[in-house]
């Protein structure tokens, strides 16, 4: 069998000792796609981070402007890619074509790289900061080495590794990317990487700014992440996968940014139910069944009190997610994983009102599912009932009172998003004010009457949130140019002769529009 | 023997279950002082924290003008308290009375926690971010948990867990603080949180803001930075002791930021040799041997040519360690340390050119000391010749020729700081370029002409670099605003209603002055 190549230091090139190969799958046939890709050996990790060291060696003799050409260069491909993207996407993820693919994601692909490549000419990004006293001037910089990028399985094309947030990211902050591909779509990932080669070539990028393998054993993907020429890790996946390669690029020091599922408590306070009762179970159904359950900012834990409303709104949710259509699931292990944590929910004292079961088709897929728990069983099993089903389901948590309800947001897990219904002339305000801040300091976004998935690529989003949904409370993995600092150094210069400095730091604003914060003062002005 | 109290939810009170007790030591002569302080158990942690907890719980009703008149009363306190403070941390230290103590390292503390308090009052720090497009609008915010803080202990004062920068950035951010005291210097820190308990109850902060123990065994200090109710940790000290930690920590999901010790390269070009020899080896010794060569940014590794002026250089530094009296060190494990170090670099190829011994005399001494060792000798035992000689020595590094000086410093591992000096008029300006962005990925500060020791309190400063030197290479231990940031998380507020928004992300300016990024532009303007 031929085993499609990897991109190394600019070039289509095979796998060196490859230790197997792999085939992605279309998860609507169940049916396995004809290229073979390889499970890459050190000797392609060796290979490529020797090359990306070269290229960061390259780099320092590289304008800004190039790379933004770069960017911007990469996104007219995409967009001319578009119906192959597409395709091969389908094929690959079981994603409908429209409007998700299509008309969504890609979109949003190719905005993320625009967004990028202005953030890279505007500079403001790396914070430059001057204290004119002292002579003392910072700002932040690329790595110096190479970042990795684990995509997810669940935005082939928004959270590519070769194409998505984190690339984007990490190649604006001036470092190069080698990219893993998420194993569901290699077939994507290559077209990207080939489109983001010839972007490569055309902007006149070092040859190693952006390369490519498909698949590591474990063990090999711990040694990667905690090799000492990797200048960082962003990671988008399962919170087992990730634990372990946290712990492996820490104990090597080299910094990882994990973004490791997330329940997404959504709490309807009562006013909100006496309100609009039916339009909140559409909208839950809507959230929770989107893109087949399976975003990270699915509603997965909704929060209600067990009066009247709170029953009625489990009865009609029940009835809505029984009639839902399942969508098919992007992959073999989905029915499975679901099937799995919906056994640890109910062990735990959750009840199933309706699904539970993977259904007998062509494609891999599962029944709406709907739980219910009393506060009570979830204050004595906060831990295992906060277990994320990655799919069409959704856990009910029925609380007794208002103090209970407090209890039980007192024993949420760090989530990426929280959202709080009210109601709409101040009913529930005194409610509210008393949950926010038990509820503010677990999540990263906090909403109000609104679901959590739709994640805005603004320069004001967090999409972070504390430990386990991430690794660190402080960073954001979408919206730019934030996101960019996790893929940066602070570099300080103290007394460093004036032409030797970094045109951001020198007395010149290098772009005339350049924020930069001197003496306390953002300003655009020159010194 | 009667046990020193720890500091616990705003009051005085005695340790609970102590598994045994300490006294510090004269290092001036050798002589243990009178009290006694404890080794807390558990216990006190869990109520230290449980305390912390009861404070994150009532700070949502404290206002930032609260927290910085806590800081303001805390630095009048200091203030007040200077002679004592002086005279217990001089006995303690050893550290000499003036300049260092009284009118270097005091003014500094109280400088910063005035530093903090302005800080707090400006709130540019929290960086709000709107976009009025999407109304999503974010800031950094409070862990929402307290902030351990493990001080050093070279600076009794200027980083003392119950006063120095980390403490002030913690609280500035809004966090509590529960300070370990490092155990050379209790009383000190005894002094400064009762100081703090003081301005605590002035300026109505609940009475969990500030706590302190005084040590903890190994694997208690490791339970208690792993802890599910602690927020992030500050350490400052040892590698050992700090990767330890970190291990800890991170396995826990919890942030920590260390500071783990720095050889600070200094890079001299021949020409800066030809042109200032005499100046520069007076520049040298004066900064190897500030503070007995205990600071963290002495410069412990200086590179040459090993040219006839290279040698010179080598010869009058030689001369002048020699000539010079050494101080008294910290601790009774400096001249211990200062031995096995000098071992450890020179079983690997150095030269000791002088000194190398203890000093028998009334107080803990070490000779000024010098080692030689060649570029060759270097490049094959890289490792071990970095080992940190926390005194006053300092090794010299001759290499061969431009191209072995550029593979020296690819070797050199992550530093606080590396300097350069080269000719006032640009004759080394070549070989600089040449070795900047080899240094700079290296170093956190990089200099030019200027001995590293003196770290300003500058908002441009960083005072942190690449893995070892620290655990992270984007976060500032010293500067203010930035190194608040190590103890803040990314709160972001989606669709939230106005009059639930925190007041730096409502559409009036709080302050009318504060900095806020919205829509993309600096601003200090309403929206």
């Amino acid at each position: 069998m031929t085993l499609e190549p990897i991109l190394i230091d600019g070039g289509w090139e095979s796998a060196d000792s490859p230790v197997g190969s792999f085939q992605s799958v279309n998860p609507a046939l169940k049916a396995s796609l004809q290229q073979a890709y390889p499970i890459s050996s050190l000797k392609d990790v060796e290979r490529a981070l020797a090359a990306a060291h070269e290229a960061v060696e390259q780099l320092h003799a590289v304008s800004v402007g190039m790379i933004a050409d770069f960017l911007d260069q990469y996104a007219d491909n995409v967009g001319a890619d578009k119906a192959a993207l597409v395709e091969i996407a389908h094929t690959e993820s079981a994603l409908p074509r429209e409007p998700r693919l299509t008309s969504v994601e890609l979109p949003r692909t190719i905005d993320q790289l625009r967004q990028a490549a202005r953030a890279v000419r505007d500079r403001s990004w790396c914070m430059a900061t001057i204290d004119t006293k002292t002579n003392i001037r910072s700002k932040y910089a690329p790595l110096g080495a190479p970042v990795a990028v684990f995509g997810p399985n669940n935005f082939p094309f928004a959270f590519n590794s070769c194409a998505g947030g984190d690339f984007a990211a990490a190649i604006a902050a001036g470092n190069p990317v080698i990219a893993k591909a998420n194993t569901s779509h290699p077939g994507t990932t290559r077209l990207f990487a080939e489109a983001a080669r010839k972007a490569v070539q055309a902007s006149g990028l070092p040859r190693g700014m952006v390369q490519l393998i498909y698949r590591l054993r474990p063990d090999d993907g711990f040694h990667f992440v905690s090799h000492p020429l990797l200048g960082a890790t962003g990671f988008t996946g399962s919170r087992a996968a990730g634990l372990k390669l946290k712990a492996a690029a820490e104990k090597a020091g080299n910094p990882i940014y994990l973004e490791m599922g997330s329940l997404n408590p959504v709490v309807v306070l009562p006013g909100a139910l006496e309100e609009r009762i039916n339009q909140l179970v559409e909208e839950f159904f809507t959230s929770c069944t989107m893109g087949v359950g399976q975003f990270c900012t699915k509603p997965g834990l909704i929060v209600l009190l067990d009066d009247h409303r709170g029953r009625e709104f489990c009865s009609r949710a029940l009835r809505i997610f029984q009639q839902g259509v399942p969508g098919v699931l992007l992959a073999e292990n989905g029915p499975r994983d679901l099937t799995a944590a919906i056994d640890t929910i109910t062990s735990h004292g959750a009840e199933l009102l309706v699904g539970g079961s993977s259904i007998e088709a062509p494609g891999y897929s599962f029944q709406n599912s709907l739980l219910q728990v009393s506060g009570v069983t979830f204050l004595l099993n906060s831990g295992p009932l906060q277990t994320e089903a990655f799919g069409p389901v959704g856990l009910l948590l029925m609380v007794r009172d208002e103090d209970e309800l407090v209890r039980v947001i007192e024993k949420i897990e760090g989530n990426l998003t929280g959202s709080v219904y009210s109601h709409s002339a101040g009913k529930d305000d005194e409610l509210y004010n008393r949950i926010e801040p038990v509820l503010r300091r677990r999540v990263g976004r906090l909403l109000n009457d609104k679901m959590p998935t739709g994640v805005a690529v603004s320069p004001a989003m967090n999409h972070g949130g504390p430990y386990p949904a991430t690794g660190h409370p402080g960073f954001t993995s979408v919206g730019i140019p934030a996101s960019m600092l996790r893929f940066a150094a602070l570099h300080c210069y103290d007394n460093v002769r004036p032409r030797r400095l970094p045109p951001e730091l020198q007395d010149k604003n290098p772009t005339g529009r350049m924020w930069r914060s001197i003496d306390g003062e953002w300003t655009q002005r020159d010194i």
